[in-house]
């Protein structure tokens, strides 16, 4: 078991180094250096996915003697984490790979000009790669379910097609009445220069306590959280003059995953059971700390109660409820990323529909931009002009990640329904008030962080909640919260 | 052919997410992340040492067909290096590489007390595995010499006395005469805030021509410079409020190892002939760079004519002649690291003169103290009051170099022998107070930059001067240059 576990704890000594390469990449690292850093990335990645499917790790796993059930666990999940790798023929993956560095670098030259036909060809092929790997790992109902499990163990398209059809004609609804009878939020858009929202991101992550001896907070073009080793979990953000929640939301919102990493035990470390439960739940984390806590009334009220708002008097001179308004302006807009808390899962939506159908082969990648503008006005209402703000916006698919998308909804309905059950245990808003997350973070990490990827989602959320997830309380807590941002009955 | 190189450029991967570890470590790495990131550079490293002692690598050297006179070096030069690593027994690498992270981490805890006996026993255990890695790599004359190849391929220490002991003397006396009959600098040390000593390094590096897209200046407790990868040479600086000149001076001498770096030919990278000709000629360069040119007065002229000094205005309202004569103030002080240009070779001879007789089995640790105050008084004629500002300043023996410190001085004498020939062909004032360097970074290019490690330090010295490594040229350019500054005749 010691000799199990050692071989993990090198493995993972690879991961961070990895992880650091690609933090720097990201961050600090000079401009002509890129090509070079991508090699020793592939490089030192291949070497860990290597010593991962690694017939010693295979005859490890299956001889040593688990003495509890934490032992137990990690066999458990290495031995499903082993056995799917291990079915990919390693010429398969390095092709996958190497397909997709090219592809997406394609696209990044593309994206700007919107011309899907310079990417189209190795979409196809990585659609197609992607297809092989779904059936070499095998799947029951459709060949997307093999592909999401790798974000989201356990979850099948059915399960999510049962949340996400209610979800979208909720929300599409939703929309239409806030739009005909809501009051709108007042207009706070003020310019704050780059230094001073800097100064309030770093006063936020203070506030929230974030472990500056544990962790940074850097600037990237797109903002994103790096476990880079133990007792190093970075973030970054971005600073917009003209758009001041952008670098706010990013910065709590990766707050959120970094506490998750951070939260995990440290004799979890390097081993399988040693990152977050899933994709989803690690959204379901950041959007929670985002949306849930960083978009309430309550939040605000510690903000201005505690002092951190003085930072920014062109916000100060609002009143709390205006700002709290402000914050959750619901806005049909073209980018994902840029999406308010209601309209975010049509986007998702969609995505999920568009990728599942490529996959499961009831579309082809030659349609994409068609049936993409096709429901994106079905569902959002907008008509989309360009593909750079369309089906070309986000990296994902010509990165060839397929199954990632659904993990970002899913999130926010985890948070919702965790929300549900902390908040009849917790004086959640009281404590907002005050600006006392502990109690909070208490919670979190004794009912989720402190398992790690011990349990899949579906069995984690039972035990949070009681229930598997559903996406009730995410709708209930959408109505209740809207009803007052919009001064309406949801 | 091709197949060592790919090899040897795998090897260079494992070596460039090492040397990112240890860049991160000593710049942006949350305090808390230290034991862990330790250990992943020990598990990186090793792994890139052990392949570089495979019997893969000696059976392609062996058997690889070399086409041309760059391959020949490349198999010469890889063949030294390997057949040098191989001797050594895998069990007694480790353990000095243990030993010496104990040691120094010891040294580090030790050295604000002086307390040497603190750090005797582990520097004990250094000298005696050196002893035996020395014993195993074989010496002619001495063991000491096996340890000085290392770091300065082709020297012995015998030469390194013939060099050193006129040196010596020539310093004392020098020294002597200054503080007797020569006139005081004026008296310039102005408070200068961080921000602007940080301005005024980002200026100078502009000034310099150093590559913004291919390396960085950040700052550290200790500078220095770091080659990550190709294209990618990062150096550190650090800002004290009240010694402008420590800043100024460790930008430019990072700059020169850097330049150095970034000019090795671009089809060397990686390979064993891939690096600077060795620790002497790198420093010749750092010293080239912030001595002979940078605090040349034809230097300072150049930074008053083209403006970079209105970043200053605290120096400004000096002349600039009364500048240059303040960068070049000779004072007897303890620390090496902050000894002027005179002064810093006794630091090293002394040292040189230690390690040499520890090494040789002539001294014993137990006496190092002793021995250390003793000729620091002789030498330097300041008496040491503490082990802190005494012999256990600098890391490297804590750490288990033997055989590095005389390439410092190495260094000085080289840089002033290259400048001998450099001011011969080329009209070194005349740019200097222009402002243009690359006719200077050109001659250097050609003659030492593009030869990367193809020669040992004694034959590209006679390469590029017509001469073997002597000590005249350093003298006579310390004679010239200091009967000016003190406006006497030595």
């Amino acid at each position: 078991m010691e000799e199990l576990k050692d071989y993990y704890r090198k493995i993972a000594k690879y991961s961070s180094a990895s992880a650091l390469l690609y933090w720097d990449m990201q961050t600090y690292m000079p401009p002509h250096a890129g090509p070079y850093r991508a090699q020793v990335i592939s490089e030192i990645s291949s070497y860990a996915f290597k010593m991962s499917i690694d017939d010693v790790l295979g005859k490890m796993l299956n001889e040593a003697n688990p003495e509890n059930d934490i032992d137990r666990a990690i066999i458990k999940v290495g031995k499903k984490d082993y056995e799917k790798y291990k079915k990919i023929p390693p010429e398969l993956f390095e092709e996958t790979m190497r397909t997709a560095t090219i592809s997406e670098q394609e696209w990044q030259y593309a994206k700007p000009t919107g011309d899907f036909s310079k990417v189209k060809a190795n979409l196809e092929k990585l659609v197609e790669l992607n297809r092989k790997i779904a059936d070499i790992l095998g799947y029951e109902d459709e060949p997307y379910d093999a592909l999401l499990d790798q974000f989201e163990p356990g979850m099948k398209a059915k399960k999510i097609e049962k949340i996400f059809t209610p979800l979208r004609e909720f929300t599409i609804q939703t929309l239409e009445k806030i739009e005909k009878e809501g009051k709108n939020p007042p207009l706070v858009n003020p310019k704050i220069a780059v230094e001073k929202q800097k100064k309030f991101s770093e006063e936020l992550i203070k506030y929230l306590k974030y472990d500056l001896n544990k962790g940074r907070l850097d600037v990237s073009a797109h903002p994103f959280t790096n476990p880079i080793g133990l007792n190093d979990v970075r973030i970054t953000t971005r600073y917009i003059e003209d758009d001041v929640k952008n670098s706010i939301y990013s910065t709590i919102h990766e707050f959120g995953h970094a506490l998750y990493a951070l939260s995990i035990p440290e004799e979890f470390y390097s081993l399988p059971i040693g990152s977050s439960a899933s994709y989803g739940f690690d959204e379901s984390q950041s959007r929670f700390w985002e949306n849930v806590l960083g978009r309430s009334l309550a939040f605000w009220k510690g903000i201005y109660k505690n002092g951190i708002i003085d930072v920014l008097p062109e916000l100060k001179e609002h009143t709390v409820e205006d700002i709290w308004r402000w914050v959750n302006e619901v806005k049909r807009s073209y980018i994902r990323t840029e999406a308010d808390e209601i309209t975010y899962n049509l986007h998702i939506i969609l995505r999920f529909e568009i990728e599942r159908a490529l996959i499961n082969g009831q579309l082809q990648v030659k349609d994409l931009p068609d049936i993409w503008n096709e429901l994106f006005e079905k569902y959002i209402g907008l008509k989309v002009q360009s593909n750079t703000i369309g089906c070309m916006q986000d990296p994902h698919w010509y990165g060839g990640s397929f199954g990632y998308f659904p993990t970002y909804s899913l999130g926010n309905i985890y948070a919702a329904q965790i929300y549900q059950k902390l908040r009849e245990e917790i004086e959640f808003e009281k404590l907002l008030e005050e600006g006392n997350f502990e109690p909070i973070k208490q919670w979190l990490s004794e009912k989720i962080y402190s398992k790690g990827r011990i349990y899949e989602p579906e069995e984690l959320m039972t035990l949070v909640t009681g229930n598997p997830p559903s996406v009730e309380p995410f709708m209930n807590y959408i109505k209740e919260k809207y009803s007052k941002v919009y001064e309406i009955s949801l």
